[in-house]
């Protein structure tokens, strides 16, 4: 059977465990009591010599996408039908199978801090409450959907931020996770890529794709006797208005170029406007400056440089930092070729290089006990693991020079603390760390989460890609410049209330005593 | 649109730049000249500690799974109709759309390396063979999903090779790639993993699922008031032969592995046989070694013990090591502790972490002119990147103590040296690298790549997993242990003959003499 087959895009896209306990449950009488479970991830991504301080939230509107794909269908229950135990009797039992057969996600009530907003650790992301099973069932795809997109959006975000507000294109297909690489590109192009070269997601996205083309159409010329030139040639005439030409398949500076900016003369004769070229090899930014110098020469100072190969958010600073210095030798303003500068992205970006999984977690933090709701909390022994336990909602205050100061989870049912003078707020894990915040300084106050899932129904519109574009681009309007910072980002401050420390605390002490 | 739509993944699961070039070459009429391309990776994964010392291949069945659902469709090129220029006029050309709607990637000649071999940089994996345009437009997705699979592959063998013939599951798919997880889990068991909890994959394979319990079954017993022992108690009745019991819910030796203990026996009275244990948190070689001790106390020293956090190759290595170093405090032989272990590995196998995209390009390395064979170069800055050209064909020889001695690339049309006394063979990049190979010392002689795609149709039958999984293991007994190591593994050879390095020599001297 193929790996395309429905079965492995559906309800069993999911981890064994969820069904063994889903059947716990069941059997316990316990599947429909009402609990409430929350997405949240504990760090930002680390890559090794630098790390994220902020995160760009990503993948509702696919995880929602599989949510409407995850009825059970025949072929499934069919499948579980077979599955035995270790002394051969069948592992689900006809009546939950049965069960199965007719849960309906919808009757889960979701809420959600919409995608393209800046995010961080602890915070709940995505919060689950409904029958105890069917919340349970929806942890591996909440989880791989929302983990992998954040990641990528994340890593674009910071791409974004290093290319000076240089367009960047993604490229990375060719080194991504198979079909994963199509959440990847949608993931990039909310984390700030402008364009991709995947045409099935774009298409999804009402983006066009972009490229230029590959090494392979030089070598076929050249191959079959004609020149670097005439390949140029041959692709200018077909994309007279479109046309990039990668000019580093034989030598980039005596024969790419001066063959690139005949081609260009050519076309700007018959009254069209070349594009730009691309460079996939050597010291990038050496040859931006020499690129450059060159078209000016030629009256093509406005063609697009290209640049790719391996790039990431690191690589391209130190490309615009050495373009800085170089420019200064030939008396040119670097921003004269800065501007002219487009960075094609691929595998680094695609695959979250240096550090490829964010550590998001879907945690049962509370269940109902006859009308009750009772907090729940796993004790581990790392301090930094434990859970925030009970119903939730994070404030996002904005001070008054409109930066973000802080993310202020509280209890749902708390009274806030806003209209005191002051008040004290802690370190999400470390109660000795607390600060005290005046309310003067506070300019606005909103709430992050907002309804997605509903009584039934989905109560939110999923806004397009421009729009999801333009949430991420506020957000990081109004994060210091230290917290986006690449390298040692400064520390974006979460806090929580005493209320929901004190709960933790009494929590922890009944459950030591107990166990 | 949804992400999950058919047109992301049919023949649009694809660069732009494909397209744009096969509209060049069927506009010059190249499209249809015979060309040839191979697919092949120029390093190993180097995981920054460590690197690997060979891969192994995969993916090769699903990339014909995506050959076979890759015809474009109307709605594929309704799209293409739709994009257009910078100034407006649509991109592509009705007659290149029509030519589109009719072609056949069957009409590929497509030959291969089996999956499951282990591979090595610059050897042909897959060559390709056919209508220029059409070797051209497989190029993403043939990368896409052979460079995924082979280093997932790659990774899990390196796991299976650290964990001593000790069991190891897959349990990834929640930090893995959206649906690419898929892929992930295919190749993480070809490469060594016995079981995957991903449901879906698993179902395709013919393979059973496997899994065990999350927290979230012990917290939410506890949080209605329930002990962590009722909630075992619970796991156990439903699944009383297939019963492995998450201790590390609130304390793994005071609470969890007691409370498994009295279960486990009341499981023994009733006839039914515990499976075992699972530990996802703490020190867990010590841990390991305390629960062996108490299980074995308490008879039930069959119990396996299931290890899960972040484990890679060298974390289990270094598990493995103390538990060796612990058994002695203990006067325990190592491995009877070592022989009950289970390694459940996760998002840093199904990431490959440390390394997440394996190098592996698609080269064009010759084209037909009228009825000759034209071999293709890219000359680049870097020798390391320097295309081996020409129509070749791939030896592996074995020596006389049975290990693998030499990959050696040849021309497809030259004359084996092999019943020479003696002969000479070079490194693929550098020719001051040779050695002489006495043909005495050669007991076996096996081209690597079979026909998979003749003559309009498939003539290869896939074969199924556990197949696939036993020429992996073959493939690494015929490995020297040093080629297997870890960390600074040995060399394995990969070698071009004579003929080989001079038609490169010539065709750069032709072309730096020509750009």
């Amino acid at each position: 059977m193929s790996l395309f087959s429905p079965i492995t895009q559906g309800f069993l896209f999911t981890d064994f465990y969820q069904l063994t306990m889903a059947q716990v449950y069941f059997n316990y009488d316990l599947h429909l009591l009402e609990a409430q479970f929350e997405y949240f991830f504990r760090s930002y991504p680390n890559y090794g010599q630098h790390q994220a301080g902020f995160c760009i939230f990503a993948g509702l509107e696919t995880f929602f996408q599989w949510l409407n794909r995850a009825k059970p269908t025949p072929k499934d229950l069919d499948y579980l039908k077979t599955l035995t135990s270790r002394n051969k009797k069948p592992l689900f039992s006809p009546a939950f199978l049965d069960w199965l057969a007719q849960i309906d996600f919808r009757e889960l009530e979701i809420k959600a801090i919409p995608e393209g907003r800046a995010v961080h650790p602890y915070v709940p992301l995505v919060t689950v409450k409904g029958p105890f099973a069917l919340a349970q069932l929806i942890e591996t795809p909440l989880l791989n959907t929302l983990n992998y997109q954040t990641l990528i959006a994340t890593k674009a975000a910071r791409i974004k931020e290093a290319a000076w507000g240089q367009t960047v294109m993604d490229f990375g297909l060719r080194r991504a996770q198979w079909l994963g690489g199509n959440a990847g590109t949608r993931a990039a192009l909310i984390g700030g890529v402008e364009f991709s070269s995947n045409v099935g997601t774009s298409s999804i996205l009402n983006l066009p794709p972009k490229g230029t083309h590959a090494h392979s159409l030089v070598q076929a010329f050249m191959a079959l006797g004609y020149s670097e030139e005439q390949a140029f040639e041959a692709f200018a005439q077909i994309f007279p208005d479109d046309c990039i030409l990668l000019i580093d398949t034989i030598n980039t500076l005596e024969s790419g170029l001066p063959n690139a900016i005949k081609i260009f003369q050519k076309l700007q004769k018959k009254g069209h406007k070349p594009l730009g070229i691309r460079i996939d090899s050597g010291d990038l930014a050496y040859l931006a400056v020499q690129c450059y110098l060159e078209l000016k020469k030629a009256h093509l100072e406005d063609c697009l440089i290209i640049l790719s190969n391996q790039l990431d958010e690191l690589v391209i600073q130190q490309i615009i930092t050495q373009i800085k210095q170089e420019a200064h030798d030939y008396h040119i303003i670097p921003e004269e070729i800065i501007s002219k500068l487009v960075f094609g992205t691929g595998t680094r970006l695609i695959t979250s290089a240096g550090c490829c999984s964010l550590d998001g977690v879907y945690k049962l933090t509370a269940i109902k006990k006859h009308s009750d709701w009772e907090p729940a909390l796993k004790i581990s022994d790392s301090p930094s693991k434990l859970l925030i336990p009970g119903e939730k909602k994070t404030y996002r205050l904005t001070d008054k020079r409109n930066k973000y100061m802080v993310d202020l989870i509280c209890l749902e049912t708390e009274e806030l603390p806003f209209n005191n003078k002051e008040f004290t707020i802690f370190h999400p894990q470390d109660s000795n760390v607390f600060r005290t915040i005046q309310s003067k300084d506070i300019a606005k106050i909103e709430l992050l989460q907002i309804d997605i899932q509903k009584n039934g129904q989905i109560v939110y519109d999923f806004p397009d890609l421009k729009t999801i574009q333009k949430q991420k681009e506020k957000d990081l309007e109004h994060l210091d410049k230290g917290v986006k910072r690449l390298i040692k980002p400064h520390n974006y401050h979460v806090s929580i209330t005493k209320q929901v420390y004190a709960l933790r605390e009494k929590l922890l002490k009944k459950y030591q005593n107990k166990s």
